[in-house]
């Protein structure tokens, strides 16, 4: 949460950190969009989620979901799978995630967060998986896609060390739902100019970078301080 | 709850993060001063929080109250006016919650821990607050204000960015706790010389930071580096 | 967990943050290694820790206990030695927190997690403990000691500035849990060499640390780019 509250900050945006079924009913409608993270995972956690998706979307807010180490537990899965059918605007996961909710099944390689797949292994299965929950797929790894069941846009930004860095991929979709909250209608475009910008700033922060924890601080600086012709400059987006 | 630790551990304190009311009882009389914190509420925090308090006052230490987006949802509210009738020695708040406490009810602008109010449109609701609770209340901003009711202490230490760090706030009232523990019988001039101390080491660190994220690096290692000379040159504070 | 997990992933190893009941009997024999660390204890905590530790043994996984304040309170103590009883591979703790687990009883001038005695302290203490417990048992402090009950093995290296970052006595027992699990039957040398090799990351962070703050930064990059021959030249280990 640390990381992500201070990518969403230095991005410009407002996060609340909100938990509690007791407040999210009244709270969430405040709110431009909504980040849902299985990370750290316990069955208490379910209900506050599952209640900050529908509310989202009886407030017509756009919703994210990060599908943390999907393929880690049958308990997972199933708690991925029961927030994916409750329709999020966009899922974004990395290869071996987008893969399990496809497959539906249990990975028995999981590394837990970290991939076992490349995100070009995934394409097909993100596809397949934008037609069948109408959410926008977003898979992240070397090269991004972001398909909405038919188009299918590829993001060329970012560096490697990021996967050394934990929450990391966490804070890029926390980034996306700020993102899509400013255009909703336009989620595959918001999703890959979040994807693009996140990675355009580590990029910005590998030039000065000794390891993973200055590309952390580095990372989070010069998203605070990026500036439109860098931003245009580097950002490399274009269609599969 | 990691800022807040490495705030109190740079400052010479000595933190323990306790929550189980299972050892409150035991633990807490061993502390020089207690900090409770409303950040990502849920109910299973509150008992832990009220004990805390009431063996706080029990053993003659002083506590500190931090109402997170105390404005944000009803359910957040009452629990921080439940917290506040435990009579902490500080409450510190930005302007939107010092306000919420104040008038006792949710802030329909509220945009959870950022305040959507400046600090000088609070300083009467504090001095109300403080005659009505007998605490002594702050507001952080672009001034602090410190008010026991009756004295307005201003501190016009700090820099604008520390906005854009998460628990920067949090970690302040952390450092209020402990200035207050070391003297409890002057909690003005403790909470007056803690925010300012706070905002010394974010000054002293801007100088060099690129961003939020080598401020929050920078502001720690100042407060740890903080010399007297430093600290009694730079700490503005005034009477209203 | 945050420091612990970019402390594991800049050493080359894939942490996963596991909690729930739900899914460790499935996810924990996927893992090499499991680390259990009191911080932060609640009771609604413990069931799981069990269960990793029950779960880890019966896939012939090592597993490392960081029995953090355990001197704090009955509860806290209780939890530690029932965790204890499970026969973790190794113990890491500071003087304080293996006293308290010798002695088996609760210590008055506790300070939580920061230690009230020098590593020293404690040597005659952990060979006890671990020939009761069939553990080995590692006290960090000035200098390591590591002992399975017979030989006791000394490290010399790291930084006092250690003790100002929260966090990096537990990150340093993952790095430990890591080691291990490379090496399940030299549990010894294993963790010598962890808290060795993270005590060499955080002398050369120190070099160019101005504060704690900036040190914990360093130390990860340090512990990233270590190259063999710096390691080996630094690597200050001996026979007591």
């Amino acid at each position: 949460m640390d990381l992500m509250a201070n990518t969403l900050l230095s991005a410009g945006a407002s996060p609340a950190m909100i938990h509690s079924v007791e407040e999210i009913p009244e709270f969430t409608p405040k709110a431009l969009g909504v980040c849902i993270n299985a990370g750290t995972l316990t069955p208490d956690w379910l209900p506050g989620m599952k209640l900050a998706a529908q509310v989202a979307n009886q407030s017509k807010k756009p919703w994210v979901l990060d599908p943390v180490a999907a393929g880690g537990s049958s308990f997972r899965l199933k708690a991925c799978l029961e927030l994916l059918a409750l329709k999020p605007s966009v899922v974004r996961g990395n290869g071996s995630e987008i893969l399990a909710l496809f497959k539906g099944c249990v990975d028995s390689n999981s590394k837990g967060a970290d991939s076992v797949h490349g995100s070009s292994d995934a394409v097909e299965a993100a596809k397949s998986l934008a037609q069948q929950s109408g959410s926008v797929v977003a898979i992240s790894g070397a090269v991004d896609y972001i398909t909405d069941g038919d188009r299918v846009v590829c993001v060329h930004n970012g560096v490697p060390m990021l996967q050394k860095i934990t929450a990391s991929g966490c804070s890029v979709t926390a980034l996306i739902a700020a993102f899509v909250a400013v255009d909703p209608s336009h989620a595959v475009e918001a999703t890959a100019s979040a994807l693009a910008i996140f990675g355009v700033a580590s990029e910005v922060g590998m030039d000065m970078a000794r390891g993973p924890a200055s590309l952390r601080t580095l990372l989070i600086d010069s998203l605070y301080g990026l500036d439109e012709a860098t931003a245009l400059g580097r950002v490399r987006i274009n269609r599969l």
